[in-house]
């Protein structure tokens, strides 16, 4: 059996990415979603090992030490990580992972695990994108403005990913990314079992 | 605007590329078929400049030196060659082109224009091959054999291609190659200008 595919799904703020995610989590059979681990206390109804795994930042800290993490950071004073064990065993079981991480956190991940897909999402314009972030009524003008020159910034990192999908509509985002899924799956260097399958029987 | 992408469809004979390719050309909308040039007399109905384009062999030969195909073959005393500059012309132009051609053909093609998405397709078995190529009744048991000798060594090039899609039902099949020429429509590296409007507006 052929090991299954990492797939990130990466791209600024306000790109939709976690709305992309939710639907292919959703619509993909037999998809796994890759849980991070983190220092940050649980919030009311998170699942231990759904949403998070949650441990103290000794333990966070050591494990960083010990190479357990294909990507991790430091947000507002919590570590955030994703576990590098637990991904790579249900890949080697022929799993497929879903990803979702901004892009700081993607090209790390590029780093420790270059087989993965990686897939950017791109907002339709920056204007679009500055309604988006606008919309959700959380920021300040000032945190909207960084947040926009930080997404213009982070638009030239595209081009350190395999695929880019423009997600002016998240139907059609979302179908984008299906059929690169299933492209991957039909390279080469993924079948070298089923060719000599054939030529076996 | 982006280049347009050359496909190329090859395979062992009785993989079925043919019938794939029919269907392709049927249902993707503005694909265009790459149409060889051949010192072979016309078959009548064969129109030149559809079904191929007809010229003399002095004129091949010319054209072999001055570089003017993407690859060309001697078969049975007759030459087949890809016109390189229409080829290139239309790809320029952003129009996308199926190129169905044998293993041989292929690896030429992907030596004159790396660029182009090679796909390889895969017999469900060498039993199967053996069915397909003895049902069409027009070959001998030797010929029958050493097609299936070929087939079985031309299995080994498979790596050699992007991808390998499996024919064993060709709906199957043909869906497969329209989700890897969208996902090759997303690749990074072929939208830059995408990514340099969003930056824009």
């Amino acid at each position: 059996m052929s090991n299954g595919l990492l797939v990130v799904i990466s791209g600024p703020s306000g790109s939709g990415k976690g709305t992309i995610c939710k639907r292919l989590i959703d619509e993909i059979e037999n998809i796994n979603v890759s849980v991070s681990a983190t220092t940050r206390k649980p919030r009311v109804g998170e699942i231990e090992g759904k949403n998070y795994f949650f441990i103290d930042e000794d333990d966070f800290v050591k494990k960083i030490n010990n190479d357990e993490f294909l990507e991790h950071a430091l947000v507002y004073g919590n570590y955030y990580g994703t576990p590098k064990k637990i991904v790579l065993k249900q890949l080697e079981e022929g799993k497929d992972i879903i990803l979702e991480i901004d892009i700081q956190g993607a090209l790390k991940v590029k780093e420790n695990y270059p087989k993965g897909v990686f897939i950017f999402i791109l907002p339709p314009s920056l204007e679009e994108l500055k309604n988006r972030i606008e919309g959700r009524g959380t920021d300040s003008k000032e945190v909207i403005h960084r947040r926009l020159k930080c997404a213009y910034d982070e638009l030239n990192y595209a081009f350190e990913y395999d695929y880019v999908v423009l997600n002016d509509e998240v139907d059609s985002a979302v179908e984008k990314i299906k059929e690169i899924i299933s492209a991957e799956k039909n390279k080469s260097a993924r079948n070298q079992a089923l060719i000599k399958k054939i030529k076996e029987v």
